[in-house]
């Protein structure tokens, strides 16, 4: 059985990734998603191991403590993380698991993980993302601003990153594909291969013995 | 406009790399296949810049010493080798270009264009291809031993290659497709990005100013 391949998604809010792993998920439901620990209360319609691993703040100290994070951070009182058992066990499986995380987050990961794949979705400019949020109306002029300064902030990391995506308007299934076209490509490549390329070493020693 | 990708294919002997890119060509025809130069006659039904570019001796000679070989090489009496021209002008154009081309020019051709993608063609077991060459029957045992042995001699060069692409019994489609997820992913790449991060990073400084 062959191992699956961990994708950590990051991308520019307002980038639409949210929409476009929806989209993927739907489309190619054979990727599974990886399911963050958080000690947030649920909200209504929350499932436990489904939409998060709900834990007591002692629970996830203790999990901290025993290593059993890819990565975690706590936002304002509550801790957020990804824990390794439920991803290394879908890996294991074959299957493919796509964590959406922020950029602190990631180069976390690929610290724990280094056969991680980074993928950052963008838009096709960094003014669209603007004009979005102006247009929509829901947020203060102050809130954009900051929120564009978050983005300029995180346009320094792009290099980091192994694939970069453009989500363009009205152009989400070919979004999808590429998405796809990226997952896929990997399990060709000659890192992924070596079980492969040992047996055929293998068959060419007889050869030439 | 964004520059194509330049992809070059090698292939154990017997693999099927012919067939696949036959194939991959039909469906996809935006891709482009590189014209070899050479020095031997045109078969019959064979047509200049089409099939081959076809040189005199001094011709092709004077082309080496000019510096317009992506590769050549000499087999028997006759030179074989890949125009720079014709590739590059494809590339500018957008064009994804295919080169098909034995282990030994894969590296010169990475040498002069660095960018270049390696992909290796091989079938889920060696052994595979002896059953096949004897059931054929067109080739003596002492041949298809020979041929073998050039196979064990090319799996030490599995590594070097950037893909490995499993060309499976009677899967021909599967095997087109993962072809096409690679060279589609190629574009996505950070290091291909560069035009698009160059114009983020300009919108950030705005930003940030």
């Amino acid at each position: 059985m062959k191992k699956g391949i961990l994708i950590c998604v990051s991308g520019f809010s307002g980038a639409g990734k949210g929409t476009l792993m929806k989209a993927l998920l739907e489309k190619y439901p054979n990727y599974a998603l990886s399911i963050s620990a958080t000690t947030r209360s649920p909200r209504p319609g929350e499932i436990d191991k489904k939409d998060y691993f709900f834990k007591t703040k002692d629970e996830f100290e203790e999990m901290i403590k025993n290593d059993e994070f890819l990565e975690y951070a706590q936002y304002v009182d509550n801790y957020y993380g990804t824990p390794k058992s439920y991803v290394y066990e879908q890996l294991e499986k074959g299957k493919d698991v796509i964590l959406e995380i922020e950029v602190q987050g990631v180069f976390k990961v690929k610290e724990k993980y280094p056969d991680t794949v980074l993928v950052f979705v963008t838009t096709p400019s960094i003014d669209e993302i603007r004009e979005r949020l102006i247009k929509r109306g829901t947020e203060t002029p102050e809130k954009i601003e900051k929120r564009m300064s978050q983005i300029a902030r995180e346009v320094k990391s792009l290099y980091d990153y192994d694939y970069i995506l453009v989500n363009e308007n009205n152009k989400l299934d070919e979004c999808v594909e590429k998405f796809n076209h990226i997952i896929e490509s990997i399990h060709q490549k000659t890192d992924n291969s070596k079980d492969l390329i040992n047996k055929l070493e293998t068959e060419a020693e007889e050869i030439t013995k």
